[in-house]
């Protein structure tokens, strides 16, 4: 990049790599204030927030009231310029900038697929104007559409069945982090320049990989000139760079505004924006133009906004996520690599808006948990999780050695450096129901139709494990053979048909792409296995010959009792999935990575997997996740804990989540006393071992 | 293919392997009947077809009056089910179908380019509907747009300046001749089912190759499926095969309207249809339901509306092409590979009416001219073209040797195998040009500015041979690389933004590929080198240094007079550049081939090109396609074709066109002298020795 005038706008902060290419880390790295303070110094919502709050409040409970939409956009297709400014109440926002032209009116996204658009606003009672119709059927194909064009009879079945479930096919992927920050820091002229200087330097050998290349860069482009023009929308230059806290927050959310007005990803994180944000707001207190009242009225504003982040969905999807959930992840904490914690201030007023606006899921604060962090945090993490129940714990002792110490969660899990990498997401192979067909030979369980090949079933009364093992390999072989196929098909039509340039925009062009699956069901296998190994497991056959349930004889270990006999297995299954999937073409060359994750939709899945050998039954939910199943789990939490850590993550590198409930009691009666601290440092420690 | 029960409009047809795959030369094969006869049984016009007539010249003549464009439509975005029935005269028809509801009104096809549909109505005075414009620009991107964001700045100049001159970028590259035989014999029921089985046995490692393929193949049936509608839409069902001749030639137009509906190429090519009507025609002659002046009405019906085929144009397009050209081209007479001649009655009735219905340059009437076909035939040409000048001759003995026996022309020259193979058109690189840029280091001679690479010019006085060729030779390394990749860039766009999924349906799943270049100015550079090594050739510079000027000081050989000295300059000319294309990548592996054609954008290209070593002056006309520059031809009209005939084919495969003005009476003075017939033999047989 030529080198250029510095702007006014950086006074006063520390030079770098940064100010001559685009960089925010080493911008944070080179300026960032760490804090090891408590939270005394934290301000009170003002009486603006309350009064703006009380506003927010109103308008979701006529959204409950209207049955959990208050208001569609049915005509106007939503850009990232499609809308006039929309406001809650302009005299008290601080910080400005809706989806629509409303509050809580929900935008009409048809590029993924026109007749999920068409479901949403009909479930809701509006339907969607038919000329948007006729041009997304006619004229304009969507990402739906392109899939199931190139899909396989085989896919299809697949899909129905749910040995592959909850794939992105009829909605966004998401898992896709713009750096937001880059307009707070650079201005939206500056990127433009570094983009057109990215196009001027790509490969001319006109192949189809450069091709493509070129188009998204020149898409990428435009969609920064929209950005500019939804700055200009709300009254804003966001061309250059921000100059003070309050443009800072407003630059940085133009942005994140931006990708949902053109996304409806199945999660449309933040990143990690706390820490840079210190930047200017430390800068501005030192400056004495701001107070931290002022700066934690910034904050609440800006959550606020990130809590009205909606999408217009199905009922289906709603019940897979059991709910609406948006995932505006914002990471916060961790420790750089140079040893320096990067808790700042704004970690403890992100987390303070839990108190402030009250406790919300959304956005989705998640901390970057390290055994290093400041003991004044940790402290402040456990009370806000006693008071919220609303805070997400990783371990960034184990991501910040492969994604060093600017990277954040997508989603729950999904680690990536921001502005450097992004995943294609994959959703999950359901391994449970995989293990039935191995028994039946590729006849689905509940449909009796033969989805998987025909090898030979398991004959005779009892379960044989080393059978069973040999023709699971075969089986899985097949899964993960069609599994990474489906994908591909999925993120090629996702690329071509609603590719998303505004957050690729805020990326570098040399991305490094996650090629993301996920498997369900791990602990029914694990405990399935165990039970065929060290119990006896007749089966129970139909009037055709299938097998349909299980009778156990006899007691085996079970996942989650830190039990190595059944551990083992568990950790294998994983590592054997992972190989076999890393055995095929990823589209884009991705990197493939696995994730061991079920929050929610574990329920669903459940409920179209048959009995299984471990005792389970028809309909009954998975565990979550990579947690033991339900109550099985009876050595206490540690074990229970010591049994997942032990999953190897370098073949679970997408994320292993395990949802831990636990009295608010056991986080510590008071600030002295913080044995939660205790339990996730110790946790951190066991799993760095593996 | 399953086993079918035999459709009952077979009856009567010899059966073979066409019967149970989709295999139209086979049904020729087993079915057409030679005919060697003389012209005398052909009949007039009937008075139908009189009455009818007489209204599309009526329409022709307020056409004219309009200014040469008599309706647009400015909101009706044309797809092959876009309009209801339109007519003539539903009356007098025997064979019905327009582009859209009214005759000669032209249709919207935006998918190009919406600013090329803009221009080409504003320029008649009409206006795009606004919405269809915001459709085009906000959510659907076009062919075009795509293109210019992929360019290069190299590439943009290159087009700027002319030296690759009237690529596809802006318009349909056409080319392309959809397998129209097929709806006829088939029925459209039947080319569903087979597209069907093709996607079923298609690759599932989903590479972006496959998913390309799985995905057009579901669009193409998609097409099919509009096409019965449009059927539908005029009372006729072709889900199944024609039962007589007039269902048959009605069926056949339907595929080929439904093209024209789609795609505005530059070339919409019919293929050669006239054999295979004729043996419904003969069918429905020998059961005695078809009267000889039916069947010439059924044909002169068909060719009325070949040639009522228009396009919403630019005057810039209309500029290169020298008017309003279609290439309606069909392909008429050759030789089989079993030796029989290829022509029968129906061929006869193809060029008769340019007698029933008077002389007219569409659709582009070409024999396949072989010095077996039967005299009879050849005489009725000679006759044919004497009366009309319109009739077009190509080379069937060289064709046939790398085509077989059912190849057709699409345009004026691209020989293709009909339904089996396709062409990437490439329009042209000016050689002369780049003659130019190599004396002048890569400084374009009128623009003044540096458009190829910065290599050493010329320097002195006079142009020294060895010289020269060797800086022409860096210089068509870079022309042919800067070319190639250019046209990659065009065809990867116009399949993702505007594929000819109608035409494509009606090809083999496993389509060969031509990747067609083509050269313009060959004799300016034959003379030029000439020149410079046999004359002495002073370089004229301007203030700056640029050669902008040359005098010729002596005579030297010219192209044109079968002068070896000369004519091998041509013929390594064409050998060296099609070499170059040779090395490089081309999209989708298609086979890269070289023409050596212009017909009338040669004056075009002239007006772009400075003065040139032989002499020609800035402005000038290049001499079209592979002719010898206007009055240089000093050594009579067969010296000159021998000269042209030295070209070598396997190097120019695409074909070398080379325009060829003759009085009459050189054709012969009445039938029984055919000069024509001995001198279009002598050239065959001479360019069979090359």
């Amino acid at each position: 990049m030529k080198p250029m005038e510095l702007p006014s706008q950086w006074a006063g902060f520390k030079l770098g790599r940064w100010s001559t290419s685009i960089n925010v880390r080493d911008f944070i790295q080179n300026n960032y204030t760490p804090y090891d303070g408590d939270s005394s110094f934290l301000a009170a919502p003002t009486e603006t927030t309350k009064a703006l709050w009380k506003e927010v409040l109103d308008l979701f409970q006529k959204e409950r009231e209207a049955g959990g939409v208050l208001d569609m956009d049915t005509k106007i297709i939503s850009t990232i310029t499609s809308h006039g400014a929309g406001y809650i109440n302009k005299d008290l926002e601080k910080i400005v900038g809706l989806q629509t032209d409303k509050p809580l009116k929900r935008s009409l996204q048809p590029f993924g697929g026109i007749r999920m658009a068409q479901n949403a606003c009909r479930e809701n009672g509006y339907e969607v104007d038919p000329e948007v119709v006729e041009i997304f059927t006619k004229y304009r194909k969507t990402h739906n559409q392109g899939v199931f064009d190139a899909y396989t009879p085989e896919m299809r079945m697949a899909r129905k069945s749910a040995i592959i479930t909850g794939l992105p096919d009829a909605y966004g992927r998401g898992r896709i982090i713009g750096d937001y920050r880059r307009v707070a820091l650079y201005g939206v002229d500056r990127l433009i320049q570094d983009k057109k200087h990215q196009i001027d330097t790509s490969l001319v050998r006109m192949t189809y990989e450069n091709i493509r290349l070129r188009e998204e860069l020149a898409d990428q482009v435009k969609a920064l000139q929209e950005l500019k023009e939804l700055g200009d929308i709300y009254g804003f230059d966001i061309s250059k760079p921000a100059a003070n806290a309050q443009e800072a927050v407003q630059w940085l959310y133009f942005g994140y505004l931006a990708a949902v007005k053109e996304q409806n990803g199945a999660a449309m994180s933040l990143g990690r924006t706390s820490t840079f944000l210190d930047i200017y707001i430390q800068r501005d207190l030192e400056k004495g133009i701001l107070s931290e009242s002022q700066a934690q009225e910034l904050v609440d504003h800006f959550i606020m906004k990130l809590r009205m982040v909606k999408f217009a969905r199905t009922p289906e999807y709603n019940e897979l996520f059991s709910g609406d959930p948006t995932w505006v992840t914002e990471s916060i904490g961790g420790v750089g690599i140079d040893g320096r914690t990067l808790v700042t201030k704004n970690s403890f007023r992100y987390l303070h808006t839990l108190e402030n606006l009250g406790s919300a899921p959304e956005p989705n604060m998640t901390v970057l948990w390290s055994t290093k962090l400041p003991r004044n945090f940790k402290v402040y993490c456990a009370e806000m999780s006693i008071k919220s129940s609303s805070v997400q714990y990783e371990n960034d002792d184990l991501m910040r050695t492969v994604h060093g110490d600017d990277y954040a969660i997508a989603c729950c899990v999904s680690s990536m450096v921001v502005g450097k990498e992004m995943q294609f997401f994959g959703a999950r192979a359901n391994l449970a129901k995989c293990l039935l067909y191995a028994i039946n030979g590729g006849v689905d369980e509940r449909l009796k139709e033969q989805v998987g090949p025909k090898y030979r079933p398991v004959t005779g009364d009892y379960l044989d494990y080393d059978d069973v093992m040999e023709k699971y390999e075969d089986m899985m072989d097949w899964l993960a053979s069609l599994y990474v196929n489906t994908l591909n098909v999925i993120h090629y039509m996702h690329d071509k048909y609603s590719y998303e340039k505004l957050q690729m925009a805020l990326h570098d062009r040399e991305v490094k792409r996650y090629f993301a699956t996920g498997i369900a069901g791990l602990s029914v296998v694990a405990d399935s296995l165990s039970a065929i190994k060290y119990a006896k497991v007749k089966c129970i056959r139909d009037e055709n010959g299938i097998v349909v349930d299980y009778e156990v004889e006899g007691d085996f270990p079970k996942y989650g009792n830190n039990d190595d006999r059944v551990d083992q297995i568990a950790v294998n299954i994983v590592r054997k999935f992972m190989d076999k999937i890393r055995r095929h073409h990823t589209y884009r060359n991705s990197i493939p990575t696995m994730s061991i994750l079920t929050i929610t939709s574990n329920v669903v899945y459940g409920k179209k997997t048959g009995n299984t050998p471990d005792g389970r039954k028809i309909g009954e939910p998975l565990a979550p996740g990579a947690n033991p199943m339900h109550r099985r789990d009876t050595h206490g939490a540690t074990a229970s804990l010591a049994s997942v850590a032990k999953l190897p993550f370098k073949h679970a590198q997408d994320g292993i989540s395990n949802t831990f409930s636990i009295v608010p009691d056991a986080l510590g009666k008071d600030n002295s006393v913080f044995m939660g601290e205790l339990d996730l440092d110790r946790l951190s420690e066991e799993v760095n071992k593996n």
